[in-house]
C-alpha cells in the first residue's frame, strides 16, 4: 500500500506545486524544504501529505502565496511579526531569524506571530538555532480540537511546543511534541488500519473516553497530555493554554476556539478575536549564560548518561529526544520517503490540477 | 487528625527558625513568605511542612545560612545568578528581580541559577512579574525520583513548571504544574490515608507499573508526565529533560542525577558536575510584543471564554490555570491552614530545638 519517492523528486514537486500558486521562487524553495522536512524526520502527517491541504486553503483565499512579511512591533529582545496571510512555511522562517538576530544582540530574542498559518513541524524551526550555537524554541497554536480538562467542547490545537539545544560531540538535544496525549496523525493512522486508539487519547461528543479513532470526526475531542485530571491532563492543558497565549493572544492572531481551521471546508469563525494563526519563537545564545565549549561538553555528559539510564528491557533502551527522528531521517535520505496510496492520489490529483510533473 | 492555625502565626513562627538558623532578618522574612505561600495555595507538600527538611539540610551543612548572592555572568537580557548555598526560598527572589529587571530594560529577561537549593513553589516565583504587567516563568531541578520513558533508573526531579500571565478584570492565569503525572506530595496523601494510587503514577523498582504509593521507598520512581510511552510520556519526560537543562546545565548547576536530594539523610553525588540546584527564570514584559490593554483585554476574553466551555458535567466547570490555588487561598488566609499530625509534631521538635515560641 506504500510507495516510495526520493526526498529530491518529493522536493522538486513540491516547489513546483508552490511556485504554481503564485510563490515566489526563493519561497517556494523554503517552502518544500520546511515541508518535507516531517517527512525526512518520520511526522508523516505534516508533510507532503498535507500539501493539497495548503492549496485547498489558497484556492479558498486563506493564503496569501506572495506575503509582505514584516516585524510590526519590536524591542532589543522581542518583536511581532505580521505573516499577511502567508504560508506559515515561509512566515515561520522569517520570524525565527528575527529571534536569532535579536539573540545575536543581546542574548536572547523572542518573536509573536500573528496572521500567519499552519508552519510544518515545530523542530525544523527551533533546530535553526542549532549552528548558532543558541537553543531554539518553537510553537504554534493550530485548529480547536483538543477539550480542556472537565470540557467537552474543542477549544485549543495539539499546540505544540519544540525545543532544540546544541551539544558537541552528541548529536543535539530537540524535543518536539503536540501538547496532547496523541497528535491527530496518530488517529489517522489508527483509522488506516482500522485499529483502535489507546484509552486517554479522545473522547466522544459527550465527553466519555473512547477507543474509536472516528471519534474526532463525529464531534469528540482530542485529549491535553495526560488523558485524565486523575493522571494530570490539568497539566497538558495548561501547557496547550501557555502555547496559545503566547502565540496568538500576545501577537493579536486567533485563540482557542477562533483559532482557524487547516481543512478548507471548515468556516472561518465569523467573529474573529485577532488575525490568522499564531506562533511563537526563542533563540537563546548558550554563551549568554555559560561559555559555549563548557555547556556543549556538559550538554555531551547530560546525554551519555540519560542514554546509559538502566533500561527496564535490555532491548529497549533509554532514548533521548530528537534521536527517533534523526534516524529516520538519515534512513529516508538514503532511501526514500513511503507514501500511503491516498497521499500519492492526493498528489497526482494536484500534479493534474497544475499540470505538473509528477 | 488536622489542627488549624492562622496564616500569621505560622508565618511568624517560619521567619523566627529560619533566624534561629542565622538568616539575616530580611531574608528570613521573605523565605518565610515564599514558604507559606505554597501552604496558602494548598499545595501542602511545599510549605511549613518541609520546614524541618530545610533544617535538617541546614544541619548537614547544605544550607548557607547568609548567602552572597550575585550575578556572574550577563548580557542585555540574561544572567547566570550564584546562590552561594543559600535557600533556594531567597536565592529565586533575587533571580526573579533581575530577570524583571532586564525585561524593564530590553523587553525580557531570563535568569539561570546555580548552588541554590529547593525554592518552595513555582508559582510565586513566576507571580512576582503579574503586577509589574509582565508575564513570569519560573522552573527548578529536583531530587531524581522520575525514570525517564524505558528506564528503570531515576533520573529526574518532578521538575515544575510555572507560568503567569497577567490579565485585566479577571484574576490572572497561573499554570504551575510538576512535569510528572503527579507529584511527590501527592503519593505522601495516599500514603496517610492508606489508599493505592491510580495507575500510570509510578512504577517499582524492576519498571513494572505499580499503584502501591510506597514502592518509591522501595526504589521505584515516579512516571512523567504521560505515565507510559502509548500516553505521551515521552512528552512529559522530555520537558523534564528541558527544565533541567536550563535549570542546571545552563547555569553550571548539577543535573539529572546529580541534582543534590532534598532529604539530609541521603548523601551527594560522590562526583557532582556542578554547584548545588540549578533554576530558570523569565520574565516578558507584555508592551514589548503588545500594547498592555489591549493584551489584557484580550486575556480576559480568553479567560471568560475557556470558563464558558461546554462541560461534560454541569457541576463540574472547566477551570482556568490558578483557580483551585487562588480559592485555596482566600479561604486559607480567612480560616487558616490545616496542619496534619505529624507535621504539627515535627514543628514542635523544631521549636523545642531552637528554643522558640510555637
Amino acid at each position: 500500500m506504500e510507495q516510495t519517492y526520493a526526498y529530491a523528486r518529493l522536493r522538486e514537486f513540491t516547489r513546483n506545486v508552490f511556485i504554481a500558486i503564485g510563490c515566489p521562487a526563493d519561497q517556494a524553495e523554503l517552502a518544500s524544504e520546511v515541508l518535507l522536512s516531517a517527512d525526512l524526520r518520520g511526522i508523516d502527517s505534516h508533510g507532503v501529505a498535507r500539501l493539497s491541504g495548503y492549496v485547498r486553503l489558497w484556492e479558498g483565499g486563506r493564503i496569501n502565496a506572495n506575503p509582505h512579511i514584516r516585524i510590526v512591533h519590536e524591542t532589543p529582545s522581542t518583536a511581532v511579526v505580521d505573516g499577511d496571510g502567508g504560508l506559515g512555511l515561509v512566515v515561520a522562517p522569517f520570524a525565527m531569524q528575527v529571534a536569532i538576530d535579536k539573540a545575536a544582540q543581546v542574548g536572547t530574542g523572542w518573536v509573536s506571530v500573528k496572521h500567519s498559518n499552519h508552519f510544518g513541524i515545530a523542530g525544523y524551526h527551533a533546530m535553526k538555532a542549532l549552528d548558532k550555537d543558541m537553543i531554539g524554541m518553537a510553537m504554534t497554536n493550530a485548529s480547536p480540537l483538543v477539550a480542556p480538562t472537565f470540557g467537552k467542547e474543542r477549544m485549543l490545537g495539539t499546540n505544540p511546543i519544540a525545543v532544540a539545544i546544541p551539544a558537541n560531540k552528541q548529536p543535539a538535544f530537540v524535543a518536539d511534541f503536540a501538547t496532547t496525549t496523541a497528535a491527530n496523525g496518530k488517529l489517522e493512522m489508527l483509522q488506516r488500519k482500522a485499529e483502535t486508539a489507546p484509552t486517554g487519547w479522545i473522547q466522544d461528543k459527550q465527553g466519555n473516553s473512547s477507543t474509536n479513532p472516528y471519534e474526532l470526526k463525529d464531534g469528540g475531542a482530542l485529549l491535553p497530555l495526560g488523558g485524565d485530571r486523575e493522571h494530570g491532563s490539568h497539566k497538558g492543558y495548561g501547557l496547550g493554554a501557555v502555547v496559545d497565549i503566547f502565540s496568538a493572544v500576545l501577537s493579536g492572531a486567533n485563540y482557542g476556539p477562533w483559532a482557524p481551521p487547516f481543512v478548507s471546508f471548515l468556516p472561518l469563525a465569523p467573529d474573529p478575536v485577532g488575525q490568522g494563526l499564531g506562533h511563537f519563537f526563542g533563540a537563546m545564545r548558550v554563551d549568554a549564560f555559560r561559555p559555549v565549549g563548557e555547556f556543549k561538553d556538559h550538554m555531551d555528559n547530560w546525554i551519555s548518561r540519560f542514554r546509559a539510564t538502566t533500561p527496564i528491557h535490555d532491548e529497549q533502551p533509554v532514548l533521548i529526544p530528537g534521536d527517533p527522528e534523526r534516524e529516520m531521517q538519515a534512513e529516508r535520505l538514503l532511501n526514500g520517503i513511503p507514501l500511503l496510496e491516498p497521499v500519492v492520489k492526493d498528489l497526482q490529483a494536484v500534479a493534474q490540477k497544475f499540470n505538473i510533473n509528477y
